[in-house]
């Protein structure tokens, strides 16, 4: 079952002051025969460059200890690009930091019954021309 | 028992003198079936933007041989995000650099007794904007 | 059997408005003792800097038991570069996040009758003299 | 037994000529049952800002098949933070690339009688402001 | 036997344009007990900044099953750094992506019979200073 993450907006008074430029809200799904592909969409409400920053990819407690490969799905014509092969008994998790992906992204368990999760970071960034910088001040 | 790390805060000399933009204060808490979750707030004395930069996530020598899962839960409505899953025999440690996240954060164990350590530094940076910039002199 | 990545083009919106600098295309290769190696090419429609970013090397779930070596092979003179050795059970995956090359770039199984996946992404970059800002705005 | 690092100081030519803004220098240390703790301090004829940027932390091929917990001492108040958690038939090195720390740092040996082999480079860097551009010529 | 990378040079077109200011030309080496050190030289026709960075150490299919230490050794006085332990049943390589050493860099073999692979890029950075924008020009 694939599930959401929380918190964050553009609407927080974290992004809204000029003083931020950038806002990481985690997000995450989980894989399993059930579910066995998820699409990340990007968030309506947001209209300034976004992306996918993953970060790990692990299985669960209960997952079967047989080899699980987590393929990329193309949005148009092409093969899947397979980008991760885990076992319990062998390398439970894997960290995929700096790996960052345009939404749509649409995620697929080729082999494994899971369940696998995937956690990542949805990644607003406000261009520099849109910085407002604060009025220069002393150093506390 | 979750504890708190050390030294470094906003009044030390190495952050106030405009030459640097950036302090990283380590961090870390503990987790085990006596204490499953743990927050980590952002100091209050701390005025400017803050993230917790993630390091490492370890077992402790003691651990049971059983899967350990670690996991993000929301600071609002959602389903918490499975982010490492480790196991004395197999995985004991993961490395998580480069994964950042807006205090509070909580983390919770999902599966397994513990111990199993969090560590992080507390990153505090000054806009550039704040930044006062040496009167240029010749090199040393 | 090697296989192309899909998507995106610079004649996506999302690269042509002046407020995107780079394009990340997802691509990958799949090596095997039928087809022991693969050669990223750089697309020809593209003719800004490119960059070939490696994500990950993973093996499928049905490799043998054996160890694989990886090896980037020159486009010159010179010895190929071992760049990855991985077994099903003691290593099936790695992460090369970091690694960036210049196509064209040529890989090969040095050992290991596979399936061996190579996953990244091409990456073209628009210098920033070619950037062309927003008018700036107010804050929403 | 600790040991320190080599070569390259601020007085070399690779420093001085406002070229260069960045000084890395390696460094590293051993831990064991009979020095079970260590100290990286800060070289006292840097006046600039420096950082211990850490690179891995391994295990020695003589090193018991036990778990050895390594963990940063606070310099002040404050519960150790475990940093890493390696064992020779299972996780025998693990790479910290990313984290950087102020010095002076302290590591400990909280579990195992080693060695553990901590590598690290001294960052000393120079702040753009002191940053003498060569003159503009053609290129060659 | 230590072997020499490929290709690329500042000659380059790639290079010499102005558009570009960094050139990443990969290198690797083999280590074994016949011979267990190597050095990286810096290549003479360079002239500006250089480094080396790391990539990835692995370990070759018939390397035997014991612990392989690699340590760098310093150029001047002081003690060797062990920088990574690998073992072909354990862990048979390792990604060191984030570790730059200015050469000349010397790797050694403190223990293990090998093959060990280094392999890396060599970064020649040309200073913003000498960049040389081309006109700008509206989008395509």
């Amino acid at each position: 079952m694939p599930f959401m993450g929380w918190g964050g907006s553009p609407s927080d008074p974290l992004y809204g002051g000029g003083l931020h430029l950038t806002l990481f809200v985690p997000i995450g799904c989980e894989l399993s025969s059930e579910r066995s592909s998820y699409t990340f969409q990007m968030p309506e409400e947001w209209q300034c460059e976004q992306q996918l920053a993953l970060r790990t990819i692990c299985l669960g407690a209960q997952a079967r200890d047989e080899f699980h490969v987590l393929e990329l799905v193309p949005n148009e014509e092409g093969a899947a690009v397979p980008l991760a092969t885990l076992k319990p008994s062998v390398l439970p998790m894997v960290t995929l930091v700096g790996v960052e992906l345009t939404p749509p992204v649409t995620f697929r368990l080729r082999a494994g019954s899971g369940p696998v999760y995937i956690s990542g970071q949805h990644v607003a960034s406000k261009t520099p021309t849109h910085y407002q910088p604060l009025p220069p001040h002393s150093d506390p």
